[in-house]
């Protein structure tokens, strides 16, 4: 059961934020997967701008790259799996492939996956860009906020 | 960088069972949130039998609900933060209100959520008819399986 208790548009993108800074993972849910369900999938966060934008890295040959190519709209999902409090943004996508957007988005740790550094062939961008989103805490609480 | 090394179809079916029979969440998208974004969250799994239907429990105001009554197609995702294998299974959501599908997925646990119990008048049922999936295990083999 929701109730009615509301967190203020500020307090709801602080503690989205918060929560989004220490999550090791978010659920990225993409449209346009196999015969038009949704897709979605775990993915690190490269870099973040407070809550407005989000940078992820991905590799060319990802099916992300095609379901954002045909629709960029986008939703991403953070819960903390102790407290159940949980946030939810939706925006649209930018797939970058410039040496700037590369080199604020990388980290050394993704060497594993691209062993070309911020400038492997195989590397894509993939920048978030929030236009709202909501935080709720545990059923009992929510808000909702704007970018 | 994917390997081109696969699991049978046994074999990916078989992992991916394993892997939702251990997840103590997985994450439901869904398609027909605001301005055409898919939706996605964290939720427990009330039931399975094997891999081909799974049982959730929500509530009858959930925006979950008016998603899958515009579109039943939806993708259940799953994966071990400790070792990175992840699954993901296509279906179609059927919206059950039916005592026999009410007691097939009813814990005592819910009883926070639903005081009725599994007769409780907010309480629906989401049975989700699995049709395909997929299973990876940490980026280096993977393999599809259909029901």
């Amino acid at each position: 059961m929701k109730s009615n208790a509301e967190f203020s548009p500020k307090e709801a993108k602080e503690k989205a934020e918060k929560l989004l800074d220490k999550a090791k993972a978010v659920f990225l849910a993409t449209n346009g997967s196999l015969g038009g369900h949704p897709n979605v999938r775990a993915m690190a966060v490269a870099e973040h701008d407070g809550i407005a934008r989000i940078w992820f890295l991905t590799g060319l040959d990802s099916d992300k790259i095609l379901e954002l190519v045909k629709d960029d709209k986008a939703t991403i999902y953070g819960y903390s799996p102790r407290t159940m409090a949980e946030f939810r943004i939706w925006g649209n996508v930018v797939i970058a492939d410039d040496p700037e957007s590369r080199k604020h988005a990388w980290k050394d740790e993704y060497k594993e996956y691209f062993p070309g550094g911020a400038g492997d062939p195989n590397l894509r961008v993939l920048r978030f860009d929030v236009s709202n989103g909501m935080y709720s805490a545990a059923y009992n609480k929510s808000g909702q906020f704007t970018i």
